[in-house]
């Protein structure tokens, strides 16, 4: 590939995105595609420090000012890590993306779509992900796994915000219907990765003789 | 006052916003007004975490990325520190706010003003200050006494960058005469003061009983 190609892995809190990105990128890998893996927020130096900031358990932020800090980090990661790799060729995986901030802070925190909409474009420059990956875990069993770990500042919300979340993810995956496949998590990792793959394969081109 | 006043000072580097911030604050202390002082990017925790980042002479931050930090420190101060103080009748007296940012990121990095005015509105939900101090000194003899005390990395742009950013405080008090009154910083630090209080004075109709 001349230009590379930008996935996202996306979903509720304990859906299982880092286990999964981290078997897709191996199997990409094997067949000899140059990976970059990232995550939001965070990714750059600067981004990293802001999650820091973000995800404290104790750090008082306003819901304006969380929608802010989470666009600052994904321009920085745009501007510093994504446009610079899938430019040169290479397969981009991100956990999280601007999906998350409409999930998260539109739905969940209720702030007007319209506007995220707006800032997600500004802090992308436009870009968005070739494939979206929509890991649809029951928002039950998802924050079961996701509180066994400990909380950060937004799981330690209460089960009504994540039930809106949950309902932005699938808002999102009905509007957008093309670029994001709703993959449901059941079965072992093992099984779930080979359905995540099966996609990724089909949506990047990648013919039988490669596999 | 029922409703407090909102003064923001604002201004080139080494204009000597923060001296005379505390004069005047000094001063309608003494008429018995309740005063609150702050600043920006910071006075609240998240934000002064956000400022070092932002300042950090080594930081690698993208226009974008730096303008949606500027916009969310602002956003937690204004929620967390500004509005409850102006609504409980105090006076606020805040160095750099909304004007800045179309100043340094507009005029300075040459970003979108309309993107920037809407950012700005949405950051501070839609306030804006009473009255604002505008310090117009010289780029020359601001960067001397900036560079004096060391420079962070905003202060660390070339000349150009700031002669852009002076040309858009100018533009600032053009559009805005009502709000932007521009004050020569020529003479003694106290000449200055006079000057600041007396625009102030005016502005909150404070008596001459009260003086």
């Amino acid at each position: 590939m001349k230009k590379g190609f930008f996935i996202t892995l996306d979903g509720s809190d304990g859906c299982g995105k880092s286990t999964q990105a981290v078997l897709l990128a191996k199997r990409l890998k094997e067949l000899n595609f140059d990976i970059v893996c990232t995550r939001e927020p965070g990714g750059t130096k600067v981004a990293e420090t802001v999650r820091k900031i973000l995800l404290h358990p104790k750090s008082r932020i306003s819901p304006i000012a969380e929608l802010l800090l989470y666009e600052a980090c994904r321009a920085q990661l745009t501007d510093e890590l994504i446009l610079p790799a899938i430019n040169s060729g290479k397969v981009v995986i991100c956990e999280r993306y601007s999906d998350a901030t409409i999930a998260y802070q539109g739905f969940g925190r209720g702030l007007d779509r319209n506007i995220i909409f707006k800032l997600n474009n500004i802090a992308t420059a436009g870009l968005e992900p070739d494939l979206t990956i929509l890991l649809d875990i029951s928002v039950e069993k998802g924050l079961d796994r996701a509180f066994a770990r400990g909380k950060d500042r937004l799981e330690n919300e209460d089960f009504v915000f994540h039930k809106k979340v949950g309902m932005g993810y699938k808002w999102l995956a009905g509007k957008f219907p093309n670029r994001i496949k709703v993959v449901k998590p059941n079965g072992t990792i093992e099984e779930i990765s080979e359905r995540i793959f099966n996609i990724v394969a089909k949506q990047m081109k990648i013919t039988k003789n490669k596999l």
